[in-house]
């Protein structure tokens, strides 16, 4: 398909005039993707489409997640594939490419940031040793460079389909990607294809395979392809034979000084990838493809607007969250290398267990058809491959953490009245997980130690993470009970609701910690509460360990993966049971004890900010009547924790799950995955208004909102008072006006009315 | 790499003579890849080197397992990778070619045979539409073909990648193959690239991709390509987007008649293929190809060399045994998608359940350094993959049907001391079967039932395959505590000799049907026998269904993987207990009773001939020091069962594990496979001579061997007298002789030193 280059440029032109005139006025100018870059954050920095399969971006050594690090750390290249916000061994890095200046021979052409300029849907830098301009930016499916050599300069390029974040000498350390081929090809004098197959990450998943096909708008006046520490100037070619192969390209000295790139990626041939190009990026303009970009991003962000006084650090972190929220999972609908491509095909949910609870509730609420399709693609995967994921990156699922999660989506997505996915099919995949073990597959999918939980009513101590997975999975048959009763699958909810208080059989009811009472703690398959708990398999020595509800630590020979609560304590998942936090309450010894606890919880730092487990925590001062000391938390997590810095996250994003809490909090609304409601609490945006998908709109909005005037007084639904911190989903989706009034005590609102409960 | 003209023509002279000169002696000419073609054998009938990875046929529709059906059925083109022997849903029929004479516009161009002509490595077929004649030979990795067409007629070729086996309209359908994708590009006047992306069949396996290179020796005067339906004039390449792809191609009318076309295939990439061209067929001339070819299987059948006066016929019926045992597993060395590329990796173990019982030890005897390749091929992919395969086929483990009988394949590998093998690392790999249920994955892979199993010493009713798995389990739970105890591993030992005996949880003893006591019977968890079996799961009706040793059916309901003996009744599964066999003569009520067993198995025809299940039956009258009776019985189930025609296998050849069954025994020797012993029975060639790995021989000659003296006398090992029905695999490997005295009644040899057991 070709445009005639009269379309082509008239498009461009009628672009470029859009985005001046609306440039300062468009939402996608506060999203700052530098925001969480450096400390935990590690969000992906490059440009990105909305859920884009390609992300392009610098990659500084091998070992970083997302690619990039600050400066002055050296960058190796740029490749086409990265993950945002991940921790654990790093995924992707796939097709670098990489410009210099010099001669060709010599793969290794690192070099160093002298500047570096990020925003929405664009990267550029310029390199100290070469004086070399980077530009990126991408469509879906393929990513634009433009390239500014120096004048009279070499303009050479590397393409590298041999590298990949995270390589390990070690054959099959865990954690690490592992080289299995590659291939390349000069096509033409301004075409070069090939591919990089990668397995293993963070996932452990199977190989897949990134294909690529790059076009030049300069002819190359000179190559030498590479294979395995090798270079050949008479070989065009250089096939799979398990070795890493590359081409050194030169342009030559003379004439214009830019370069421009295209890399179309593919997962299913270099043809598509080749295709993908021409369909998405039909003609050499850099920034007919990044207003492209910004009009995507624009459509989605401004469907959430913020009121005009909102200071701008507020609309970067909220507009940033939203990004961050929207960029993982990842489409790739036709590019699907294991069945069919007639249907949605989504990847890198990486992992559910981190995105659950607020990132699908966001999507849910700002792109509800966006999430219908991420949930169709989870069931597609279920239906093929027997399981629905709950890490899946790289075309495989792995790994999995706690629970199976994925059921909390899709009770989520049911409790929200989502149109167009076969519940019926999506309870079979939910009660797939609930029934049938994975067995030797437990860390990738279903769930692990099944047998016992269904035997025991609990995960005895012994068996990994049995802590977090029991609670999980008792929210997990929660949300199966929550699914089989709105499909009056009477016996199948009868079962699962009453498995949904298996969390209870791990409660220590006696067990006392920092002045609260009441503990998830370690018990045996017989039934016996641990103290000391035997880490290790030695029949001789039998070294234990003292368990407490604040331990994090574990003996050296333990593994990350195999402790008692994952990423968490059991302070932390005591109080994660979403389903049933009034009976937490009264384990805990009734409202002044539950208060006292969680006081105890925050203000001793027990609460871990970095982490998802907690997420549900500072609201959950709802359920004793005191909304207001849960938007005190807030508020004081949100000052403490998250800014407009580039550390302005306090823990790794996790593809926007730490993002959308954020995002959520600021408009005075958090979701309770699974369930129907949100929590309401004091915002920090003045006023809020969702546009909905019916065409109507949602406000919220405050009266007397002051940093003085913290608490909500009173509020008022469409005109009538409205008594309670929580909002159902269908009030909001119906359109209309939630009004705050502020005041600066706290009242007697939302104290009577109590969120819902099981 | 090219080879000058002069040196292929060189070559091609020199190998044409020596293939003139030694013609008639050569054993390759005994092999008729017709045998077992027709009826159930299934056997691929089309060119294959030694486990070659290419495997070139005709396709006869798309139903057929080995791709052919007999004239006068139709024939829609030659594919490249097929397997042979196997049941159950098809695999493969990747890259479809088929010459045809007319205009590009039609993709089918189905013809009729008037003639064909099979031999090893060669097939030849004319049309009777177009007269076209289409001869094939191959490579390892890549297939030759030389196409004569009729005189002042169009050369056409239909070069078809959307074409595959077992395709089936219903999404998903079980055992069927499905379309994921395909790609066609021309790439020069000579040279065509693409691939074919298939999942499912019969091991329900994850998509596999196939890719080609083909080259021709005429120029392509025009061409069309195809996608979907609809044909381009004007597109020399058609890329992946989910749907089928093909190009018509014409050599036009004149000049000379004959097409040759090059075939590359890879698992790997397009290019790699193109290396396999260049790498095995560096030149144009078919008969090289096809001398290569028989010179492997000569190396290789003539290291068992039969005395020369054997009959044509046995001379056929023996070498093509050997022949059909080693055209799988597939040598897909360097060709593995998954991992590396630097070690061993073996595809289409299609499956272990059917070929570790003679096919396996047949390669240890013959070819053991490939054996140990194999057993490492199986340990890389426990090793990447988590598993050891029992089933797999498309770079994916499936199905499993019995036993995790890989296990019996190892403990056979390290009773008869193949070296270069891990087996500490074997053991762990066979512990990971019997230790780590495989959960939802059973039918993949591991041992379903495992957790019963363990618990309960059988495998209750209700489980799919109860009953053969509970057996099977305990057999290979003997090969664990051989491998264990030889590695001195003595807790291990010790824990599975015990499970050894767990197939005696399931003896029923006072069960009596057709005069014989005792048998493998269901029972349930409860630990009660079940006369009557509930089938389904309805909780309203509970039809039942009276459960006996004879029985072969079930309700329709009842699916045929989830029987309670897996192709096989209780008659045959009771007598399957290879380590045991003393303990069952025992249970069925001394020698006696037993010898009245084995003969009412046999006459009642209660013996199932056409399946492994009951391999070593025939061969169980050794254990009560009858090993005449055991003579009788094989002499007796070959002269009635195989021979030389189409029909002359009388099951599914099963990748030659049937064709094993019969090599063996023709050579008067049977194994036990997993144990270090053959059992020694009246062979049906006169002298056979084994060339050793050590350079060594071992010669199986008789004395008065006629028709009527059908009984061994005597037995001298290297010149001293030998009065076991039974060898070692060490006193064969040392090299030396075995001399069978012959004679018409049965005498007292091998009745008193009874075979090994347990």
């Amino acid at each position: 398909m070709k445009l005639s280059t009269k379309i082509i440029v008239f498009l461009g032109i009628a672009l470029g005039c859009t985005i001046e005139i609306n440039a300062q006025n468009q939402l996608h100018n506060y999203v700052d993707p530098m925001i969480g870059s450096e400390g935990d954050g590690r969000v992906f920095i490059g440009p990105s489409c909305p859920y884009g399969m390609v992300k392009p971006s610098p990659d500084c050594t091998v070992s970083p997640n997302s690619g990039w690090l600050p400066m002055p750390k050296e960058v190796t290249g740029f490749s086409q594939v990265h993950v945002s916000g991940t921790g654990g061994g790093p995924k992707y890095g796939n097709i670098q490419i990489m410009p210099f200046s010099g001669t060709l021979d010599k793969l290794d052409q690192t070099s160093h940031r002298v500047e570096e300029n990020v925003k929405l849907g664009y990267y550029q830098t310029v390199f100290k040793e070469n004086q070399i301009k980077t530009e990126i930016t991408t469509a879906e499916k393929a990513s634009f460079y433009r390239i500014t050599y120096p004048k009279n300069t070499s303009k050479d390029l590397k393409i590298d389909p041999g590298f990949f974040l995270g390589e390990n000498p070690e054959p099959n350390a865990r954690e690490a990607q592992q080289f299995v081929g590659s291939q390349i090809e000069i096509v033409s004098d301004t075409e070069v294809r090939g591919y990089s197959r990668i397995r293993g990450g963070w996932n452990n998943g199977r190989a897949y395979t990134v294909y690529f096909w790059a076009v030049f708008d300069l002819p190359i006046a000179k190559y030498v392809t590479y294979k395995d520490g090798k270079f050949y100037s008479n070989q065009s070619a250089q096939f799979d034979s398990g070795k890493k192969t590359a081409a050194l390209l030169s342009f030559g000295n003379d004439g214009k000084q830019e370069v421009n790139v295209k890399i179309g990626i593919s997962f299913l041939s270099e043809l598509k990838a080749k295709n993908n190009i021409e369909v998405e990026i039909p003609h050499w303009n850099f920034n007919i493809v990044l207003a492209s970009l910004e009009n995507k991003w624009e459509q989605l962000l401004s469907r959430i607007k913020l009121s005009e006084d909102t200071s701008i650090d507020y609309k970067k972190m909220f507009y940033t969250g939203l990004y961050h929220t929207m960029i993982m999972p990842v489409n790739r609908t036709g590019e699907n290398p294991l069945w069919t491509n007639d249907e949605p095909y989504y990847d890198d949910f990486y992992c559910i267990w981190d995105t659950f609870r607020s990132s699908s509730p966001l999507i849910t609420l700002v792109d509800p058809k966006r999430q219908v399709e991420i949930v169709n693609a989870m069931l597609n995967i279920y239906k093929r491959e027997g399981y629905l994921p709950e890490g899946r990156s790289g075309n495989d699922n792995g790994r999995t953490q706690g629970g199976s999660n994925a059921e909390t989506v899709i009770a989520d997505a049911f409790v929200k009245n989502l149109k167009g996915i076969d519940y019926e099919l999506a309870l079979k995949a939910m009660l797939k997980d609930a029934e049938v073990s994975p067995g030797g597959n437990a860390e990738k999918e279903g769930r692990g130690g099944l047998n016992e939980y269904l035997k025991l009513g609990y995960i005895p101590y012994g068996i990994d993470r049995a802590g977090n997975r029991t609670i999980d999975y008792a929210y997990n048959d929660y949300n199966i009970a929550t699914v089989a009763k709105g499909l009056n699958h009477t016996e199948i909810y009868k079962r699962y609701i009453k498995q949904a208080d298996y969390w209870q059989n791990l409660w220590r009811s006696d067990y006392e910690n920092n002045g609260s009472k009441g503990f998830i703690m370690p018990k045996d398959a017989a039934g016996n509460w641990l103290d000391e708990v035997v880490f290790g398999e030695s029949k001789i020595q039998k070294p234990t360990f003292r368990y407490t509800p604040t331990i994090t630590e574990s003996p050296w020979y333990v593994c990350h993966w195999c402790v008692y609560f994952y990423e968490g304590t059991s302070w932390e998942y005591s109080l994660s049971i979403p389903h049933d936090i009034p009976e937490v309450v009264r384990k805990s010894g009734g409202d002044l004890a539950f208060q006292k606890r969680l006081d105890t919880f925050f203000d001793a730092k027990l609460y871990d900010v970095s982490n998802e487990p907690s997420f549900l925590a500072p609201t959950m001062y709802h359920w004793i009547g005191k909304p207001s000391l849960s938007s005190d938390r807030i508020k004081e997590i949100i000052t403490h924790n998250f800014n407009t810095s580039r550390n302005g996250l306090p823990g790794n994003d996790d593809s926007g799950a730490m993002s959308s809490w954020l995002a959520f909090h600021m408009m005075g609304l958090y979701p309770n995955a699974g369930q129907p409601y949100y929590l309401l609490n004091t915002p920090l945006i003045k006023e809020t208004t969702l546009a909905l998908e019916s065409g109507k709109n949602f406000k919220i909005s405050t009266k007397k909102w002051s940093t003085k005037n913290k608490y909500i007084k009173a509020a008022f639904l469409n005109g009538k008072p409205f008594n309670q911190a929580w909002i159902l989903h269908d009030d909001i989706v119906k359109g209309g006006e939630l009004i705050l009034e502020m005041d600066s005590k706290p009242s007697a609102w939302g104290t009577t009315i109590l969120p819902p409960t099981k």
